[in-house]
């Protein structure tokens, strides 16, 4: 176990081209750039004047495709998408976009987030003779889709008629012969932004993917919302039911999205660096150094540091080489091995009282090791501060949590975690102080992980983590 | 283009284990020796207590799996397939066998042949909603199979209605939790035999496979008929509506499968024996020597020695290499890298009137080389005598032809054929005397290839080749 | 050109097994800590018994071996090495460590550094009758060993000799049947440690490589030292030639060693820290917001805002996935494309006058782009600070550096470089400055690259970069 | 154990383009060619103006080069190596040709051979100082030119030298700046021939890698002979120590070399049909039917056939994808798989009384088994017949024979060894049979491995197999 985070599932992108640019090579940015939010497998596929061409394939980004792939991948527009699953799933018939041919030519969808009544949903598919060759929540909208296409005149009504069956978190984003649609979920729990390059149309899971096409972000796909665009219409615009109030998953601010993304109009680094200062206020603590957790602890320990005026060190060195596939170390060697990854650097540590702050404690066995490297290198006190609330509960919309049983903050109280991370003081952010740091975010929140108050009515209990 | 043959396009191979035998390795073993009738993917699926695992790839089958990945592939029931398709559908999407999850479970399928009526019922199948992820049959039989199982109470009463709708060649292995299913076509155009070892039952493409696993020979499944193994009721025969006449391919004898197989009780390597026989017959000529084009010629001219008088000589060297991908030679040694193929062995040859034999004459671009071959190692006349009748018309079956417009034998007289080929004389065994080197198969035959006379309506017409 | 730095080329480590430990997982886990002295290629080699068994292969450690090979590599004593060369010699032939067979049986070679009489030497050996296979140092170095030996009784003298000879930098660790042995150059350019584990002896380019296997720093090998492990007399220490005044090469603490490693008794990361104190007080400025470049500048801005008072910001989201390889950016994407690197994070720039804090200046071309993602981030003024002195002259001792005309700073004033890098103003460390910060290391430095005054005699011109 | 055949060593190709001739391509067809004399490892080496680029790995001569790589080796001149080896040393050091730099630049070589006394040189070569990083005789020979090159103006007249030192056998091929050049060792024991297209000169192991060239053979390099071509005195010839009596390697006319082949003016073919009539004269039988094993059994079947008028049937289908690397059948599998490689057609074989004819036995073991495939498929009889006579000793000139005690013939009598494999009559071609069948060849023969009575002297008794 080199991490214990939860995981992000998905990260989509999507371009509709109507300049000369290069539409493979802007997909395969945008994902390189969207590769945190999914490491297992990807895939780019483009419509090419209504036949849809595509490659996807077990692996990071870049050592899926290359120059060939990508002079082969040509057409006016194309998606793709990166994926993490849980092991269970980890086939590459799982891989995205699901390119499909329907009764209007090719379809290809990505997807983002998880369907908590998908297992309900294949059922009735099944009894009506629908075969499934994934175990993708993609699949189930495809064949909703395809088959609600016969009764409308258009994809985009079709697409209505879908979003009122599935329920849970769903960015989408589906390329058809003519179209490029996207839609989210009618709580907005998963992030999807549009931008614009001159007259071409961009979507992506996250803004940090434009910077690097010269894409400008022009506003998020609203909760509920269709965007559809076509040649003939340019954009156009659905609103189907959205909810009174929206549910944007907390931890895309906590943790998942890169902090160089806007999301909802708020930098997700402000978010972190405000969540630091709320911690401050929350549990403050006198000592001598502040150590952020790289890298997800940094963002917090910064605003941390500017509250307290204690002063923020680099107490870490993380090796850069950690995340490609690494030969577990045999028996004598796995305490040690977390040096591998995270050695302290001692003389910012050594004689010092060390406030820690890391973005959230899950299982807990990593915190307890970090927390024992800065005794290791010297370290008097470690006071562990967390900005995000106790995870107690989990997931349904496509974050892989552990179960609830091995949550920590589910089964233990809170000095009984301070005694297993070993810490000499542990303060968690609270539900309120989180939500006082999304000020000026343009949604609400879905706190359910921490509460077990979900927005979404959980139809299949076992419908958690990636599908 | 380093071979002018028809192509075959599949092979299966299915195995119900009820001893202790080793199911994926028995797969691989029978695949392997299916090898022939399909380089381009191959696949294994088993069943372990209701779900299916599986792993296909584009290659070889020697290429593709290992023992970590047989060890992976555990299971009592198990089938397989190699599949060799023309290019344009050469995507690991089409490789067999097709896992799908329908109402009842994982259900597993494995086809040879061609439906001629697969667009019709694509559409059909499209038009209520169906979504196809493959552009091959089986999935077209795999959205038949669940749609039926509904009504039915069991799949083989939903393989009787299927088996009424579609219409072409097939030889079908199916794999549910708890049945191993083997099907052929009412005509019974492609081979599908059944074997035993012990308690476990056996069915393959062709015989062959059996000797290296030991299994026993029992017969061919029936034109029309439907076997189902199960458990429970052990062997379970089902007749469809077979047909007065059946209408085994005739190319399988003479060419496209392995002459140590045994096809509806005739030993396909005795046809080809007399086969040369019957064109000394038909077409006498004074000759020094009879030249097999190797491999496929070489059982004809055995026979055709054998009733001449005329020696047989080993005419040439095959590089045994060829096979592999391999660099197209530059323009400057293309006429020359027929060599590299075939290289005539001159003490054989030279200064002697040599009669050449071989299985078929395609585009007649590869027959041209090798006669000048011959005649470049010193032959000074050549005679060529085929032992197929002269093919004119496209397959709708499952074999891949070229265009009627590439076909020699359908644009050109045997004169021209003759000068195109820089023969002295050619000669094809006729209709009727092909038909009599079939004699003891319990079967008639489909010669649809060269009377332009199919046993089945072709519905789609542009249904040719491989699906 | 991603990155605008100076090149490590090297990295050794070999351990002496004197417990049960396993010798190639620790060679593994100690070469992937080492990972960031060189990526090209990387080889591991032990000792079974008098045979040395090995595997050097392109690419990064965790690539190349896995568990198989691990346990195929099972000896006593192993040594490991990580390579990264200039373009020309990216050959698999020169992936180290080096494996010979010579008269005392086989013996495996790895080396850090660059010799400057290499071409001189291989003529000399040439003119005898050596060939070679390679163009690495250590092949020059085994070809004079082997001489060597045959003259003296052991293979340490034969070193002393071979010591004698060679002129230039190099760290070397060598594997003999019995033995393994550990040297440094004469002025002790570059880094070497020891370190013990029970009774076993640990050899690596950087101490970081310990923290993860449990060894203890014992101390640095010393300018001029071998050191030979052997199972008959444990440590032995051979004392050549040291020079008064030792030369260890000043960019391993400004940029090349990992910040958590102690060499010659100095962590890297406090020698850095302290470069940003100097930084400031050489040349202060007043500005709202400190932004050190990751990673490499990251030390030094944690010094300058100490210094200074100055609130240090996280500035730049560095993609955690760049390093892979990648595909080059069609041209109307480059200018964007090094956001793909590093985007900033607005809200810390934007409005602000930010001070850039970066270890080093070689062409400018990437200071300029980052300067410039700064200024579209909104940031007011940027006011650049170098913590190391002006790099005008090329290395000789084992660092890639562009030829002079290409190093901004041999070919511009500080005026021209400013506005070359489009900064409000620049400053860089002095000589003087950046020796103050290596206090407390046991040696004295090479500011070769700074004054163009070597310790060492450049023999041949051309001797420069990795051989 | 697929295979029990002697196992030949090397193939060699060399190629000086004074045309405007594809030099990698000619190079990489002709070792296509010349495949089956050593599938493990290939590569190629072309002298790009004095720079000598090359690529050599493990595998197969299609598998490792593509058109990217033979566009890299682009110069006008080339050699190639093929090589098969003992399990010992198969590693990708010892694939070839050899690249090496000595005193007068770059030079590249290919070797098909064993030296006798390669260890003895070796020991002498390391005494003086001599590193080795391979197993290679080609590094003994190119050690020995560079140390002789130094006291000679040529290294042709180095060549001289080093090949009165040199015992055993080899062909060879050296690529320097300026020349190519072949030579044969002085008995001629491995073949090399010359060819010329147009202003062209090839040489290669065997003709048969002409004829796919257009190339046309000139005649074979003498034994004990050197040619030099260079663009300044195009071919010139050096005849060393020619012996009396050369010994060309009977085994290369029995199975080694391709049918098509022509070595020292005999056709392959034509001896081995020959000696299925000595063959017939030595040990008549009366028979039903004639099989030859597959395919080396088959030349001399049909002399067989020819002279005794018992016909010749196709006994058996040999699996065309056997030799890819293949799982190892599970034990119960086992005694079955060898019908994976070959299947009995049962209707050749049924009812008859068989004369087996194969080349040679080695151990015993395949024989076997195919003398109870035959009987299983209903011979009456079966009476082997082998067109070399016993092999009763090792090889020590670059063929891989098992350790004596593993020889049939060098352990058991006749009759022991017709129990052992199962046969009713056994019959070898006496040594002066089989020497009648080398009529016309332009050389004497060596029959060390049936008699002991080598022509060289064998220096290293350890010198066998493949080095």
């Amino acid at each position: 176990m080199w991490q214990d985070k939860l995981q992000e599932e998905c990260g989509v992108f999507g371009v509709y081209n109507n300049n000369e640019f290069d539409t493979s090579r802007m997909v395969y940015y945008g994902l390189f750039a969207l590769q945190h939010r999914g490491q297992e497998s990807a895939g780019i596929a483009v419509n090419n004047n209504g036949t849809i061409v595509y490659r996807k394939e077990m692996g990071m980004v870049a050592d899926i495709f290359d120059d060939n792939v990508l002079d082969y991948l040509n057409g006016h527009s194309g998606i793709g998408h990166v994926r993490y699953s849980t092991t269970g799933s980890s086939l590459v018939e799982n891989a995205q976009p699901l390119v499909i041919k329907y009764t209007k030519g090719h379809m290809a969808l990505a997807h983002n987030g998880n369907l908590t009544n998908a297992d309900t949903l294949r059922k009735e598919l099944e009894a009506k003779g629908t075969i499934f060759q994934t175990t993708t929540d993609s699949e189930v909208i495809a064949a909703l889709l395809s088959r609600a296409r016969i009764k409308y005149n258009s994809i985009e009504e079709a697409l209505v008629e879908v979003m009122s069956i599935i329920k849970g978190a769903y960015a989408l984003v589906i390329m058809t012969p003519h179209k490029l649609i996207a839609a989210r979920d009618p709580f907005g729990m998963r992030p999807l932004v549009m931008g614009k390059k001159e007259d071409s149309f961009v979507f992506s899971s996250e803004s940090c993917a434009f910077d690097a096409l010269g894409v400008d972000l022009v506003r998020d796909v609203d909760p509920g919302e269709i965007i559809v665009i076509s040649k003939e219409k340019g954009l156009e615009s659905i609103q189907t039911n959205k909810k009174k109030q929206s549910a944007m998953c907390s931890f895309e601010y906590i943790y998942f999205a890169r902090p160089d993304s806007v999301i909802e109009s708020l930098e997700v680094y402000e978010a972190r660096f405000r969540a630091g200062k709320v911690l401050f206020e929350e549990h403050p603590v006198e000592a001598d150094v502040i150590v952020g957790v790289p890298d997800s602890g940094l963002g917090a320990a910064h605003g941390f540091a500017a509250a307290s005026g204690i002063p923020l060190v680099d107490g870490f060195m993380k090796n850069r080489y950690v995340g490609r596939t690494f030969i577990a170390p045999s028996q004598g060697l796995r305490e040690l091995a977390v040096h591998l990854k995270l050695n302290p650097i001692r003389s910012q540590i050594n004689g010092k009282r060390v406030i820690m702050i890391d973005d959230s404690i899950v299982r807990g066995t990593t915190s307890r090791r970090i927390v024992n490297l800065l005794r290791e290198a010297g370290a008097t006190e470690v006071h562990v501060r967390v900005s995000s609330p106790p995870v107690k509960y989990s997931c349904y919309f496509g974050i892989d949590t552990p179960e609830r049983e091995n949550l920590i903050a589910s089964t233990h109280s809170l000095d009984e975690i301070r005694d297993l991370i070993c810490a000499d003081s542990v303060g968690y952010i609270s539900r309120e102080g989180l939500l006082s740091t999304f000020k000026g975010a343009g949604c609400e929140f879905c706190t359910g992980c921490f509460t077990g108050n979900y927005p979404v009515e959980i139809v299949d209990e076992e419908a958690k983590g990636c599908q």
